[in-house]
């Protein structure tokens, strides 16, 4: 191609923008060992990691500022050099997806550096420390074919106002005009959002590796968002979509997407209070779906450690009573799949042994190792979720 | 629906993440007539927008910080009251979507508020001012059918990465499973990406209500980005991406979706460098589009005012001399649509005089009133264009 030369009205324009880009950061030499995080914006080298050490060094231009410190798995102060650059290198940290913040002088701030990634309310800086090739059936794989995240609004008569959606389809969807999928809803966490799965969880990678390997049946996964925004000046995250999703949900994707809709055929999960929604959904619609998964967030029997108010949960009353008879509630469902990191806690351990020592039959315990409540484990927990379900 | 009880261990892990939610702006009450702005995150109270005066209210809480200001068309100091919290209520503001960022000791960063749009490359706030009736086009509309926008990533020989697109299908995609569509080539500008045009844009909506009134032909529309990214530790923002779009991104389309490949059915177009790139890939492909338009940013003739040293453009020599012959141009070119907004400056309507001077019939010029280098200006841009291609 021959170059040319043009001139753009654009460049006058951006140089008056108000924001300004990072300062030069592309211009930066990274210390040996170190690559821009692959969560960052990317024009911006820092926050760098090591992959071999798994260090992570961060870098925040403030000059004028009295204190600035990293907020990430605690509170760690920021050195400051003659121009007034901080700087902190961290110890090794976990492998995987970690949320945090900077304090300029307390006030917590999203690094500049990184990407935006909707979580505890607000557009929070993540960091990516990479795992080695077991990591690689979350990450982008080019011999394989890819499947769509599609990004659609529908009207929701219970919520009075248009919702946003996320749909994955396999890649196959389009090469079959008139192949009918089973379904799976998959639901965030509290204070994440409806592209959670698709952003922080990797799920089309995670979805496209297991349907091309043959290990799970192609599938639509249809990620809804858990809060309930309003028109109204107050707004509310709400902690039960139930009825947004029986009653606009389900029947949206049935009339939009080559859908089967009986119970066999649709599977819901979620991660942390999206595996609460979960069995609130579930236990109240079995004639629905027969395949549940709750990742970090499943119901739990006895009292709560945490909260010694909160109303206890018995295998009698709980989740109205669907565990109660258990030959019953095997017949109705074909897999409670309940997950936890190995750094949580044993609480998902015990719904499981309670369960099992009830007589649930197709409950399954998983556990992803070493890594806590964080978007790792619920990877790990879809990548052995998924294959499980629509299988006779 | 039976109301249950059940406790999550989210809760918990939630109680203890990094990150804190926006302080309690769920229970601020606003001042009469303010609302949260359209772009604040769903628990976000602030920034407020009066939308009969088009005043903005924005809100800090930053109890240590020895100044903050708001950048917003200037440098707007604000004001601390005695629980730290820096307030400031600005003059009417210019209707349509404006980036700002909050000055913190003189550190820009992000308003946490805001919901993050990419600009300036960093995720940026931003605030809709909103317009009356006269904005409904590019307001979701329950009335009519809509597409969908498609998240995919394809893979770039040129690039030697995968590459992240947006894909718009209009809404009667899926039901018409043997049909093709013309295809429209859509690039953001300098420092935004590939979501800008779905998300700052609304593209969705205006084209779902150009299709659904059938002002425009269905069409594909395809949002790349217009920078490269590389896998070496530096990063370049490149204003060409021609090599991509010809040898990789055509191709994949042509093979993803139902399309029409002839020249009569393919459109580029681009805002601010988005435009200057389109102006690039054309002028070299001109066997390849039929229609080509730049909205506020389009080739231009002359020196710039702004940067003398840059090379001149002329009739004779520019773009590969494509505007030389006349006559030859206009049977080879279908439309070149050039717009601005008014308080941008003469430069687009200079180019426009030039090219329809010389002869070049099939220039169209569109302004939009009051409005700067902004997204409004740019819907309004879409609005006006989409209508005028693929049609015989």
């Amino acid at each position: 191609m021959k170059k040319i030369s043009f001139v753009i009205v654009a460049l006058m324009a951006w140089s008056m923008a108000s924001a300004q880009a990072p300062r030069g950061q592309q211009e930066l030499i990274l210390p040996d060992g170190f690559k821009p995080a692959s969560t960052n914006t990317f024009l911006s080298q820092y926050p760098a990691v090591n992959s071999q050490t798994r260090e992570a060094t961060f870098r925040v231009v403030a000059p004028h500022a009295q204190s600035v410190a990293l907020q990430l798995g605690g509170k760690h102060s920021m050195k400051k050099d003659d121009k007034g650059v901080w700087t902190y290198t961290s110890k090794p940290l976990v492998v995987g997806f970690h949320y945090y913040s900077i304090l300029v002088d307390s006030m917590p701030v999203m690094d500049r550096g990184s990407q935006a990634f909707f979580g505890s309310n607000w557009q929070s800086a993540g960091i990516e420390i990479p795992e080695g090739p077991e990591g690689d059936y979350y990450r982008f794989n080019k011999n394989i074919a890819h499947g769509e995240v599609r990004s659609l609004y529908h009207w929701s008569d219970v919520n009075g106002l248009e919702r946003h959606i996320n749909v994955y389809v396999p890649a196959e969807y389009e090469k079959n005009p008139t192949k009918k999928y089973p379904v799976l809803y998959l639901v965030h966490g509290f204070g994440e959002d409806e592209n959670g799965w698709s952003t922080q969880g990797h799920m089309a990678n995670i979805m496209d590796g297991l349907i091309a390997s043959g290990k799970a049946v192609p599938m639509i996964v249809v990620m809804p968002s858990g809060d309930i925004k309003t028109n109204s000046d107050v707004r509310k995250a709400s902690g039960d979509i139930t009825q947004i999703l029986i009653k606009d949900l389900i029947p949206y994707i049935d009339k939009t997407f080559r859908t089967y809709t009986d119970k066999q055929n649709r599977a819901m999960a979620g991660l942390s209070r999206g595996g609460g929604q979960t069995w609130t959904a579930v236990s109240n619609n079995l004639d629905k779906f027969a395949w549940m998964g709750g990742f970090s967030g499943s119901g739990r029997f006895g009292a709560n450690p945490n909260n010694p108010n909160a109303p206890v949960n018995t295998i009698e009353t709980g989740f109205n009573g669907i565990f109660k008879d258990a030959e019953a509630f095997n017949k109705q469902m074909n897999l409670v799949f309940i997950s936890i990191g190995t750094e949580e806690g044993p609480q998902a351990k015990q719904t499981y042994e309670t369960l099992k020592n009830h007589g649930i039959k197709n409950v399954v315990y998983h556990e992803s190792q070493g890594t806590a409540h964080e978007w790792l484990t619920w990877r790990r927990a879809l990548n052995d979720f998924v294959p499980r379900i629509f299988k006779k």
